[in-house]
Formats: C-alpha cells, sequence, structure tokens
C-alpha cells in the first residue's frame, strides 16, 4: 500500500514536533515536508533536538502540496484561516488544523469538529477537520455519554489542570521555570476559550442542554497531561452510570473506564484517555487523565487521519507510555 | 519579660519541624523541650536536617510538664488523644493540638477550634486549642465572610490542591517520587475528613446553611501550599463581595484580598493567605492560596499560641517567604 | 516468522515494566508470560497502571520455560544467581540479567557482559547476557573509543546525576517526593559499585590502563535519565577527538555524537545515548545522557535480545520520545 | 539606635526581591527606597507579589543618597560600573555591589571582594564592596581553608548544580518550565566566567597555587540552591582534614562542617553553608550546599552590611529554612 504523504505547516512548535516524533514510525505515513518560515533550511533535529539520529529531514520554506495527501496545520490560533485563504491548497489535499480557527459551526466552515468519540462518522467522509482543544477533549469526554442518553439535567462542574506544555512554547512569564516550578495558579476561571466547543457538542448531542459549564482551568506543575473532575447531578445508580459510559466508549480504541482513581502519568506518551466514576450523593463525578499533547492535540490528530484514510484508528498510535 | 516555655510532643515529624523552626527564632518563646519515643538522645538536627547549626537541641523520652506553659501535640491523628487521657498534664500547661481529635465539638471536649479568622475571642481565653486542618483551614477562609454574613444559599463547590508534605512523611506509594513528581491525581473526593470541621464552622456563622459542599482534594506535584477554589450562588455584586471580604478580614493580620489570580509560590514558608474574589454569572468565586504546613498547621499553631499569650499575633511569625 | 517468546521474571518492578512497555508492540517478540510472586494472579494494568487497555495478561506464580525463547531476570541485585541456580532452566532459553549478578567475570560465570557497542559480536552467540548497570551504560559510553584505541593517559574523572527510578520502587527516606522534589544529593561518591563492570570494560579494551576513575554519583529531582560527564588529559585536537567517537559509533545505531550541549530529554523514553565532546586544555570532556530505564536497562535488554536472535538491533525500539 | 538606612537599586529582579524580603524585617535596617526604571511608580508587591501584605513601598525612579547609608547595586552584569560612574554617589553612602563587576581586582578599583570567611576584616573597614557570586561563593568554601593552609597541590575537579533562580528572570530558552522541567544540562563547562573570582582568592591565600580549576556547572531541575562537589589531592588524613576545616570556620557563623553527606534543602531559604569531608584515595573531596540567592547574592550581602556596620553577622540573618 502506497503511504500517505503527510505535510505539517508551522514544524518549529510543540503540536508539530509531536506530529513528526509519531510520523516518522507511522508504518502507513510518510513526512512529505515539514514547512517552518522561522526555521526554513534548518534540519529539524536542531529545533526538536530530541530527533537527533532519528530524522535527517530539513525544515522547507514553502508546502508542497502537490506530493501530499494532508497537511497539518500547527501555526497557532488566528494563523490557520489566513494561511487556508491566502493558499492555494488542492483539493484533493485534506486538511487537518490544529487550531481553534474551525472548530466552532459557523456560516461557509466545512471542516468537521474532529472528536472521534463525538463525530468519528462524520470525519471519515470529511475533507476538512478541526481537531479539538486539549482542556475540551479531556472535558467532553467527560461529559459525552450523558449528553448523548440527554442525562445533563443540572449545571456541570468542571475544574482542569494541565501541564505547561499546553500553553506553548514562547516564553512568558507563567513559563518561567523558577515561577511556575512547584507552583499551583488559576487563569481564564469561567471564561476559557474552550467552552465554546464543549458547548457546542454538548448541545449536538443533547439540544436541550442550556444549564451553565462552570470550568476552572489551572496550570499545573508538569509539563504534559491534563486531569480532569466533572461533576453534575445524576439520578441513576453507580452501575448504571459506568455501565452508559462503557457502553458508549465500546467501540472507541482509546477511552478507557477504570474502577480507581487515575493519575495523569497513567496516560502521558500515549493517545489514551482514562476515566474514573463515583457517585456521591445526587453528584455523578467523571474524572478523565488524558495527554494534552496527544489526545489533547498531536495524538487526536493522527487519530483523525487515520480514520480520513480508512485505516484502524490505533495504526501509529501505539505508543510505549513514559510511565514516570 | 519571660519568655513562654513551649514543649513539643511528637517531635520528629513535618509540623513539630516546622514549629521547631519558628519558636527557636520566636523572640517571646523558647523551646523547653522536645519529645521523641522514637529519637530520643538523638540531636534534632539529625533528624531535621535543615536545623544542622541552628540548634544543639536533643529529643527527649519524656516531657517536662513542670517546666513549660504549653505543648504542642504533634503525634499525629488518633495519639493526641491517648495522650492526653493517659498523662497527668497540669492544668497550668495550656495545650495546642495539631490533629483532628479535638477538632469537632462533643461533650466533654473543651478545646475551642484554633482559627483565629473564626475564634478569636474564644482562643484568648482558652486553655486548650485545637489547631485547624489544612485543607480545612484554606476551604474556611474562602467562606466564612458570607457564612457570617448569612448570604451562603446555594451548594459549596470546593476544590483544592496540596503539597506532597500535606501527606507527613510516613513513605507510601503516593509520595513516591518516581510516582508523584510530574503527576496530578485526586483523592477522597467529597468524602474528605476535613469536611466535618469545615461544616461545623459555616453553620456555626450561619446555622441555616444545610446545602451540600462538594469537595475535591488533589494531590498536586509540589511539596508545600494549597490552592482553592471555590464558588457558590451569590446575588451581590463583585464589589459587594470584596467589601464584605476586606471587612471581615480587616483585624485579621495573616489574610490579605487582592485584585489578581494567586499563586501557591507567594504564600510558601509565610503564614500567610492571599484570596481572590471574582464573580461569573451567578456564582462568587473565592480562591485561596496557604501553605498547608504553617497556615494550615504550625504557623497557625504559633498564631494561636500568642493568641493564648496575649501576644500581638503576628510576633514570630514575619517569616521570610521563598517566593520560588 | 515465529515470533520470539518472551518471559520476564520479576513483573512487578520498573524495570519488568519498562520491558512489557516495549515487547507489548514489539513486531517480532511477544509476552509469554510475566512471573510475579507478589502479584500472581492479578492483571498486569492494577501494578503497571498505564497498561489498562494496553494488556489483559495477569501475573503467573510460576515461569512456564517450555514454552518461551528467552526470560528477562529483573528480580533485583543477588536474586537472579539465586533463581538460577534454583530453576532447571531449560538449556534452549537464553537469559537476560537485569541484575549485577553476573556483569563482572568469574570462574564459571558464562554470561556476556551486555553492552552492544562493547561486546556486540560476543552478545550475538551467547546463551546468556548480563545486562549492565545503568549509571555503567552511560559511563561507558564516553570513553569507549578511547580505551579501544588505547589513549587514556590520565584519571577519569566522572559525574553523573541520575534520575529517580534509577533507584527502584521501594520507598525508602530519599526516594519520598517531600525530600527529594527540588533537592540535590551524592550518594556513594568514589565507591559506587558500578566501578567495577567500568573498570572491566575499560580494561578489556586498554588492558594497560591502570589509572583512578574518580566517579561521584548524584541523585537529581526527575524521574527518568542520566547525564554523564567524563574528562580526562587527551593530547589530540577535539576533532581528532569527534572523529573517533564518530567512527567507533559509526555501527552502532542507538549512539550519536552531536555538536551542541545535550541535555537529559533529549533521550527520556527511548533507547539513544547522544554524547557531546569538547576540549579544554589539556583535557578531553565526554557528555552521555541516556534514559536509565531504557538505554540504562529495559531497552538495551531488548537490544541484546534483538542481537540474541539475529535482528536488527532496532527492532521493536523505534519509541516516541517524550521530550518534555 | 538609628536604623540603617538602606536602599537598593534595580529592585524589580531576583536579588533585589530577596534583599527586600530580608531587609524588611531585619532589626536594624530599614528601606529607604527600592529603585527600578521599568517600575516606577508601582507597588513593590505587584512585582514580588509573595510581598502582598508585607509594605507597601512604591519602586521609585531615582535614588535618594541623602537619605541613605549604603546602597546594594543589582542590575546586572556590566550595569553597576556604568551606574557607579554616571551618579555622583556621596562618599558616606556605602556599596554593596552584586554583579560581577568589581569582583576582580584591578587598578583603580576600589572594592573589597566580599567574602567575610576570606576577607571579614577587610570588608570592616571598606567603603565598598563586592559580593562574590553564587558559584564562587559555594566553591571557594570548599577550598579556603586548604589553601590557606598552603595544601593545594594537585588539580581541582569542581562540578556544581545550580537552581535556576541563578540565572536570573529573563525568559530564554533555557529558563522555560517546559524544557527545564525534569531536565539536566551543562552549560560553560571549564569555561564559566566566575573562575576568574575563585582563582583570585585561591591566590590570595595561597600565592604558589598554579593548576587548574577544572569546573563542569550544571544546570539543575531546581529554583533554589547550588550543590558543588569538589576534589583534589590530599596527602593528609580525613581526620586532619575535618580539623583544618573546623578550626577554619569556627568563628564564621553560617559556615558548618557535618558528618553526612549533606542535600540542598537542607540551606534553602537560609544562609548557611554546609560542608561534607571525604577521603578517598589520595583525594579529598569536599562538597557544599548553598543557597543561590541567599548566601551566594542577597543573604551574603546583608552579611557584608552587618559587617560593614559592626552588627553582628547573623543580625536579621536568622531565616526559616523552607525544608522542604
Amino acid at each position: 500500500m502506497t503511504k500517505i504523504r503527510t505535510g505539517i505547516i508551522g514544524g518549529a512548535g510543540y503540536t508539530a514536533g509531536e506530529l513528526i516524533r509519531i510520523l516518522m514510525y507511522h508504518p502507513q505515513a510518510e513526512l512529505a515536508f515539514v514547512q517552518s518560515s522561522s526555521n526554513a533550511g534548518n534540519p529539524i533535529f536542531e529545533v526538536h533536538r530530541d530527533l537527533v539520529g532519528d530524522t535527517d529531514l530539513v525544515f522547507v520554506a514553502d508546502p508542497d502540496f502537490a506530493n501530499c495527501d494532508v497537511i497539518f496545520l500547527c501555526m497557532g490560533h488566528g494563523k490557520s484561516k489566513e494561511f487556508v485563504q491566502s493558499n492555494d491548497i488542492p483539493a484533493s489535499v485534506k486538511i487537518i488544523d490544529l487550531s481553534h480557527d474551525y472548530r466552532l459551526k459557523s456560516e461557509g466552515n466545512d471542516f468537521v469538529y474532529g472528536l472521534p468519540e463525538l463525530n468519528r462518522d462524520l470525519i471519515r467522509g470529511a475533507a476538512h477537520v478541526a481537531n479539538p482543544g486539549c482542556f475540551a477533549t479531556g472535558i467532553q469526554l467527560t461529559v459525552l455519554p450523558l449528553a448523548a442518553a440527554g442525562l445533563l439535567t443540572g449545571e456541570l462542574h468542571v475544574h482542569a489542570i494541565t501541564g505547561s506544555t499546553g500553553a506553548g512554547q514562547a516564553p512568558s512569564k507563567t513559563s518561567h521555570f523558577s515561577w511556575r516550578n512547584s507552583n499551583v495558579s488559576v487563569y481564564k476561571a469561567f471564561e476559557h476559550q474552550h467552552l465554546g466547543e464543549i458547548t457546542q457538542s454538548v448541545k449536538q448531542l443533547q439540544p436541550s442542554f442550556h444549564k451553565a459549564i462552570n470550568f476552572i482551568p489551572v496550570r499545573g506543575n508538569h509539563t504534559r497531561g491534563i486531569f480532569v473532575s466533572t461533576y453534575t447531578e445524576y439520578t441513576g445508580t453507580i452501575e448504571e452510570a459506568i455501565q452508559l459510559y462503557e457502553t458508549y466508549y465500546a467501540s472507541h480504541p482509546f477511552v478507557f473506564v477504570t474502577g480507581e482513581n487515575p493519575d495523569v502519568k497513567q496516560v502521558v506518551n500515549t493517545n489514551k484517555a482514562i476515566l474514573h466514576l463515583e457517585k456521591h450523593g445526587n453528584k455523578l463525578m467523571i474524572l478523565s487523565v488524558t495527554d494534552n499533547l496527544l489526545k489533547g492535540a498531536s495524538g487526536q490528530a493522527v487519530q483523525n487521519m487515520n480514520i480520513l484514510f480508512g485505516l484502524d484508528e490505533k495504526t501509529g498510535l501505539n505508543l510505549k507510555p513514559v510511565s514516570f
């Protein structure tokens, strides 16, 4: 079988690095090119320094659309739309966008929201996919089965703690090691930009839902991984809830419901999501752990690519967990 | 003025170490003895190794009640009651207990709950003080002003992330560096033992309160500090809320209301609590950061000692923040 | 081709976990059994909790020698010899021992020292392989080319900083998160047990070498990875040194000489070793970074297995770096 | 007694922050002003956010030399000389410079090198003090007694691991949390700029010394603290060495020789230095741990101030260790 020829636009950032790490060993794909305006001409391993010995590929200035089947847009929020509009991308080239530019439905936006656990069938036939946000992925996985069953009756109470890589590699006050190490802080409480796509997905499954989604995002003191806790009113038993979730995710190879409290390092460096449910009083609590750069970004992008091209969803994504 | 003669029971643990660190430089107190059954006869600095050069004191096997004015019980939960019952502690010796043994009111329990921001006047006249739990302190500080004003009308939604020292020095699976480093996990969701004292305090101020306190405690990837987020329904404006909190805490020298999102390292190695309030929709969010070993344990114990002996509350507690 | 049937003895520890993570996706190998006395009957994913969803295999009490081609001994130092002596292991079953029991040559010890960059040809024909220590691997890689060229003329000055997983999962004072986090400490300076195998290898290549190897091992504040700096007298130019190293390692697919200062995270979760050389005055400094659990343990064990069974050395070892 | 009126030039950086934290509770000193060009007019606690509630002082644009007895220059390397030359600083105002501008002796440089353990008597009578570098402090403390006894006969082999605050608060690639967390790396091996002052001090005590000082500086994965290991040839016994060091440091209140391997957190947030000695073969190894921001910078600056003004060296420096 001919390998899928992949191109990456904006190759110097974190999500691009992760895509390269996955695609260079993907059995059914190959890296046709990695574009980077700022690093054109430089070996990739000079930017992504762990790739010494893995690839001698060099960043290119201009994408070679003619020789690729799919491109991943990794340029950052706001720049994907600009890129798509200012480039003459052949219709034969599929697009997977990792920014938020196309996640929300709107007139003229033909991108399918690329959460396989919500939209797998739609993705299969799509030309363009908007890859979900990292918080948005971890949070949606905690509520999709309830929404699909029309069982969301109360407000959602969501708290999520993210690793530093979620904020990208641009240096800032809050990315400084001396500040962030051993620190915990909050930002954009109740107003995080991912609330839009979360709400959109919930309403897609349960259009009647109109309660508040209270979301407190926290900056953790680690690099990779998102820990989400969600709770909401639920009148069923815990057994019913677990069955609901297990049934919903039965056909989804990266999502697992477990009987114990999860921790972030169970999934770091994998594309997996591990869930855990508990009932306390009238509340159902659902926890999820994901790797923000994989299931929350580049791993999911490859999962989407696999679906787009009719491959097994897990192809190239049997990644060794780092575990420690 | 004669210095307060202090004794520590159970001197080898974390909270005892912190007490020693504070009391050895407290201008109005002196360490009369530090008791430790397991370390009797050994220099303190061999256990608390940062105290090399600070003190040559040696652990003693038996408390010398005759030569002290106050003892701090640092033996761990369940053991304080046992100690008090099996020892003939003179009535002249005040007791500050750092365990949970005496925090909940009950028949025959004459310990005052030692949260100065709630019970300062009661503490002043007390013989026995039950020092609050670390989570309990950080959480109560987020709601006391609302409760005092009778304004708690809805459920409390509480999330708190703690440093590892909150769990003490006994080695366990979840205290292993290889596991905990860069990890995030949850434990005892909705069922943490501190819910008892939190509820007790809220009802002390607002007896009508009978809503759920939903509390998710999280293990963070740092050693010191607790980050609390609480939110609940509130019909007033944010300005009214801030005024309510500023007024409530005006006379309390360790609690500060600030205009920006706080972070844990603002208070590490201090006895301070920093709060921040925001209004989102019909919710008031109150954040607090505290050091679990100081305002959440030993610092607060010394604050209580200061109150018990009529000293300025801050005496000996102008600690240099570590900041980084 | 029939897959290599592998068995793991002592399956609950860190190195066994890493072996499982590698072997479960190794294209030419399969896990025949994972033995653990303490966990017999339990699912592997209950111990190695990141393996949820990856394997449903259950620990067995007794090794099934009849159905395997190779066993990995992961029981800890001192126990391998005991196991080999007390079990009737068929001659057809190859043994790769991860302990130090068979690393030093002695009468009756038929284990080949399994550092492929030193002994690849010997390993190829071996029945039994003694997998090197983690420090020993990282350190030897910094000096093998010099020794092979007979150019070691002065003392070796070696400093190495290791992640916490090198010490295994048994809880101890120095593995406690509250102690180790943000801490740096030294242990067994000049007397580390790996000095034996390092000296043995150096003398194998340069029998005349009789200078001191000064080695200071340091406990770092991270979980995975060893950073080694070695320097020694060297009269050649830096260009000659680089050429010497590049030539030596040209046929070794996991070792790379780079032009920039390396950092540990370049190799974490990979089987690679990255070296860097500088000349200062009359000293040649050689740096190496490796992952103590992979190139320093389980990755190298699989590399040895590949060699033993005539596979490409890299088979199953194209691991996604964690990078952050 | 009138308090010493202190001024800080360049008040927004890390070392200035530490000075403020110490001086605000120093019993014999007061903060006359804190100057910052970039932050003039802003409250200090908006930059040093842990100072909320501790001080309402505001940064000033211009130093008020008339109302101060001593100024601390915290502007960064190269800028102190510029400041001193372009400002008309009254002769009555003592200067303590924390940059490297005046550390090396040269024609016209009247600054005394401010390492109290080397130059206490000279500092006492000085008008201007050049505060030592952080690495330089930790390293010199490991060799001063040997040099003073004329016992340095071989090369010095020095390895030191520093926390991130040593590099200041300017964001850079190597200060990014996502890179530095769990990472170890080296920089400026054999060429670090502190070698100049170290050599100068060693030769001050032992003018005959002319051997190489081999120094490998390492970036650790923590924020505060330097771990130094030094070894060199030594023909005496370990007992003699210990006695030599204990005698040398007997009158120096911040330096302690201990019988056990030290760790960095023993001294974090204190002005102490803890040493440990071992003899291996013909080598004497001397370890030191210090806090790079305190004994390595601002704590030592206050120690120097105390000496300059005839106070007990420890005044204001009985700081609570953070310990965890």
